[in-house]
């Protein structure tokens, strides 16, 4: 971390604010020039608050040289991290690494004959997870809620069927018992700076998917994380679904270029939802097949056997035979890239 | 609402629309161009999904006419709301109608000697609520996450040191018993779609002071307050406390049209938070009285007695000083604008 | 066109508003409700100025249901529009239908001996277009600002040694006549909504690249293509370049959904400038890939033979290594989709 | 400014480096760390590139301590400039210092007899310029584009008939000869990095308005006067008219605080555009007083005689009746802050 202080800032209050920062573990170099003085902390500033800098009236900038977040970091590891799950089939899914992870569903589970017949196509089609809402985040109270338990139950019904593992949102912990066969929790866009939320659910010691929030940056993604993993979950699937931005033709801006950076900053899996990102099923497959591209590691798709009178968010899903159709041309994809799917 | 179908659409289809718009108790009104149908929706539209209606392959677009909002909105309740609290002093405060209410406080209570010290100061200089974070939302789990039950226990001394009423941040429904001498309980801008924790504390029948999410329209504010609402609590109090947007100067950017945006839509008061839309206590002063001058019925204010080693949060607050001039300065705009100070 | 009237307005009213828009050569389809009034148009609506209807008093909502433009609209011209332009060397490049065209050279002409060996690389790579800057737009007037006429004129050179037709970018209409030798022009992001030069250069009769505005929605794109194709172009390349978030962990963000729904828009080809929206060379291929697989019709990327010392955004200019790399890449992404490079 | 180098990084690469500074005319001073070089740059920095700088591959972080202006930057000037215009009545109007101004007329030059009425009506009430709009950027080509030299003609003849002098926007360089007449020339939004034209219309040597552009930062906006600046030209108004946001309930989102960090940064002198900013007229008043309370040094305003039938922009005009009640109270604003009416 790197302090320029202002001009015209006397020796004593230099050397003041320079025990200051040595009393926090951290050695100073001090720069002076002929009138500025520049500070450089060396040690572990992940606990240094730049706020707090900032607000010390002889300091003018602060740059901060590392990142924030430390078990999220690639220097921590420098592997990528592979999320493995084991179906009631006896398989392991896997995402991350070599290998690329479809998550299939709907947005929300509407009833037994629903669920079961949209799990057994996604798993024909090649599926690996399958995704269903039983707790839904919807803006308005007097939308539909979901279906809450009996959801969840349906959803359990569709993973003995199938032997596929779960994908399902958590919005409270106090619903975290009901979700013990659920195989993946997902924390919703919505909730990415609940921190009581993440606190609790990093105990948990399940793989968390972590949606990156409607205006969310990188660091912040990233540091959401670094609130699941200091409860002690080491796997969290990064999920990039869409930012806002000033143009409403698509309901979100997927935000491409965070694959990359999200990759280059940590270790941990990254996966792509087309779905919300556009809220336009026509561009879910080029999206899906641009993610790839660009390096995820898997996608999060929504497929419903009946878009038009799916209960929540049908103008995004695409139909099974849509996607069986995707999943092809992913295969073909991911052998340019050396990844399996 | 109205529905423009796309065109070429066959009679059938659109008689088989309106059969399913009918059975939502909407009376359905047909227009017939030379190529193109539209029809018009009456009756409560609040519980209708436009997801649902957009992903009706038929539909072409969909143009909501009445809110999403009923209880939140003007004409539901044409008079403005006024919340009014007592203080331990026997004194009522304030905020709407003609009312221009203060809150003022530390960001985070960091000790006895510093939140008695700053209540005195801002009672005296005439503010009307004492605010201070006991629970704080912080990015970094290795920042500091405030004092918690000891914060709050502080607070509640400085109360019955002063008189005056406290408002404060509940961040997990959990914390609910501990926050009862709490008179308006905070709900953070990160938490304002945290739809589990808006109908749990819609239950609590206290006044609710709801903080505008970092990217959330005037609709989904208005969206939350509903939720709240919806549980039975009818004092809503909403906060601008500015937007992300590309610039950096400051750390958001305060949104001053919201306040009369707000005020147009819905009979809840209306504050600001000049301190956190900036970030910089400079500012904090002109963005005070622009609020009261653009028809804000309060603000919120941090003050603290030593920003420099403030907690968190220094560079943002404004010392006692400062705080006791600009409110001379607020009661002098206040006649000009017919407000009770 | 859909106008939504205030509840409550008179008949007479309604009437007046009625004849208003029947003397635009409008015809006025009437749905009258119970409390409300709603009036269809039909006709040529791409005259008709949404803004005045929102102005009229009676007006509640207006809703446009055809799009403001017709030259750039797809129903105009159902077919893709490919630009096809012969090199010096006899040969014909295009860019739009099967074909993905890929335009590279460096930010800034530098030197003859600069461009001459990045044209002859890029081109060795499989380049079809050697674009370079002679005229910059930068930020600060104390910025190197490109090298003027001269940098033309080493381009000139390097399209004469290689054969390879130019592109470069225009930034006041007095400069044409030195453009003669380029063969597509570019029209900056920062000029997009520079309406008299939008009009001017449509009279030129040659392709012209124009770049989407830092935070110009999707329609305003069209529009700006519209000003062009009103003065008689036909062929204008639409470029995604990045739009401005709240994020700065790269300079922009490229907005890949904006290449299915230009596509969905218009018949007009879209290409993707994957240096400029990351603003990070090492972000270049990945990006470039996903603008293959998203449906783009090419790319225009920055490619320096000495990045560390370039002029001008070096940082974002991969080498020739790099390129030719990406080339064969996308050579194989072409195949899968059909496409050719 | 100040270099972060990579961990790592050779001593004959920093002294490379160094040598590349040092050859720029600036001083370098180094800090060595125990895994990490800083490099500190004194001297003249604004003409130095921070993206060249950060594409040098052992650059890790850039941080800019002076601003990259000179001739906009209040060090360079430290009182406030106050732009003086005489009109043919003889009287000077002023903008900046203690001065406050109001530029009033309407978006468009419609007919003689609604420019003249609006010019007679807006100076009664207390305008001190009359704007009004001969040419306009309209993003549809099929829109009305003004009145073009007509409606400058009118422009001149109101001036003539009521001696106030006029503010009218300049599209194009080639039209300044038109401009003789008009006394302060404005650049619209659209045209803020129209760096050929800041260039050319900063030689005229008469007070400019330059509209901040619809996504531009602070820092961007004064750069965009420092072109200006440096073709000569010393009074620049800068004027904030809104910015892009995610929300479509006003036009744009009008950033209240730029007006403070404008007024730190810079002596220029502030104004702030209402109507375009909201694009609701009943909006207008409320964010004026607000504009006056933050500190700006004046307001443009559009006034209408007859909105709901202007041929542009109408939604956002106010009345002439308006017009007047909302000077009456800016006047007793400005007593509060010592200001000038």
């Amino acid at each position: 971390m790197i302090i320029a202080l202002k001009t015209g800032i006397s020796e004593e209050t230099v050397q003041q604010l320079t025990a200051y920062l040595e009393q926090k573990n951290l050695t100073v170099h001090r720069s002076q020039g002929t009138s500025q003085t520049v500070l450089g902390l060396v040690g572990d500033t992940t606990r240094i608050d730049e706020e707090a800098l900032r607000a010390i009236s002889c300091v003018d900038k602060v740059l901060r040289v590392q990142e924030p977040y430390k078990k999220a970091h690639r220097a921590f590891h420098p592997d990528d991290t592979c999320i493995e799950v084991q179906g009631l089939d006896g398989y392991t899914r896997q995402i991350g690494g070599q290998y690329f992870g479809i998550i299939a569903g709907p947005c929300s589970v509407e009833s037994e004959e629903q669920i079961i017949a949209i799990a057994k196509s996604v798993q024909k089609a090649g599926a690996h997870f399958l995704r269903g809402g039983a707790f839904k985040p919807r803006s308005s109270p007097y939308s539909f809620q979901g279906l809450g338990i009996d959801g969840l139950k349906l959803l359990i019904q569709a993973k003995q069927e199938t032997g596929m593992p779960l994908v399902s949102e958590l919005m409270d912990i106090q619903q975290l018992d009901s979700f013990e066969s659920v195989d993946v929790i997902q924390i919703g866009a919505r909730n990415m700076q609940n921190f009581t939320l993440l606190k609790e659910i990093g105990k948990c010691h399940k793989p968390i998917l972590l949606k990156r929030g409607l205006a969310n940056t990188i660091t912040e993604l990233l540091m959401a994380a670094e609130y699941i993993m200091a409860g002690g979950t080491e796997t969290v699937l990064l999920c990039e679904r869409g930012i806002r931005s000033f143009d409403s033709y698509t309901r979100n801006v997927l935000d491409i270029s965070a694959v990359p950076a999200l990759k280059k900053q940590s270790h941990l899996p990254v996966i792509v939802d087309p779905s919300h990102a556009t809220g336009l099923s026509w561009m879910v497959p080029a999206m899906a097949k641009a993610a790839l591209a660009a390096g995820a590691d898997g996608i999060i798709v929504e497929v419903h056997n009946d878009p038009e009178h799916a209960l929540c968010d049908g103008e995004q899903s695409i139909t099974p035979t849509v996607f069986r159709t995707l999943v092809e041309k992913l295969r073909n994809y991911a052998i340019l890239e050396s990844r399996i799917i």
